[in-house]
């Protein structure tokens, strides 16, 4: 638990640096920048997860192994819920999302959520991207912790 | 060893984003920035990890509880050495730094090295604050991925 509490607070810290750090005319760019980041650390983490892992055989099957191995090694949690339209969108739900358990008392910061989302997004479409799936990703929230990522491939 | 890396590779990215956001004037407060953010970091991890610990009795119980128990659930190992003189003044020596090991094939990322470890300076100097120590750490490498973080207690 105490490497899990490391990287919360890291990602923490890191919400807050950047918002601090934006400019004020670049204030909507605070979640584009961490969802960068993200991006970045998810296209490093699935080539550490997948080394021994066998080629994929169909998208679905990429999709299993963010929402098991991939989640697990980032979150300590599977997904609870995947859905999907079979055309191309996928929803993810976590019931109980880490980085949002923290502050997940009450109302109060439910207008911050997205902020500490972006990351993930970003991490989901990073591990996506470099198995050579092309995807949007959002987040949302409804009740917190829980949370859904929705990833929309888009097809060239 | 998964999550690991995410805390792993989420601080990479931070180190990179600080030295991209820092304006020209402020070249030299990079470590300072990242130093403050493991500064609150450590704070709130010593806080989880202390919860259930027995009041300390002296300096040096403190000081080995941070090589042993914070250190282990930080980086997954413990501080190899540890030597002090008595009057204040404590070196921890890492053999195998977590944080450096990506960058330590060869010398030429030696420069660079002060940059990934300033985080983890403030992340000692935060967890002693908060058992009540003020001090100054400061890390010194000669042979990667080794290093040294020399903690100075200010006795007011």
């Amino acid at each position: 638990m105490a490497d899990e509490v490391l990287f919360e607070f890291l990602h923490m810290e890191i919400v807050s640096y950047v918002q601090r750090s934006a400019k004020k005319d670049e204030k909507e760019n605070i979640a584009s920048k961490l969802e960068s980041m993200g991006f970045r650390v998810g296209q490093r983490m699935i080539e550490r997860f997948t080394r021994e892992t066998p080629r994929f055989s169909t998208e679905l099957d990429i999709i299993k192994f963010v929402c098991k191995d991939f989640w697990s090694g980032a979150f300590k949690k599977q997904v609870d819920n995947l859905r999907t339209n079979h055309q191309g969108v996928y929803v993810l739900q976590d019931n109980k999302f880490k980085l949002l358990v923290p502050m997940s008392a009450g109302k109060q910061y439910l207008e911050a959520a997205p902020r500490y989302l972006a990351f993930t997004c970003g991490l989901i479409r990073g591990a996506l991207s470099n198995l050579g799936m092309n995807c949007v990703v959002t987040a949302e929230v409804s009740t917190m912790p829980a949370c859904k990522f929705q990833i929309m491939i888009q097809r060239s």
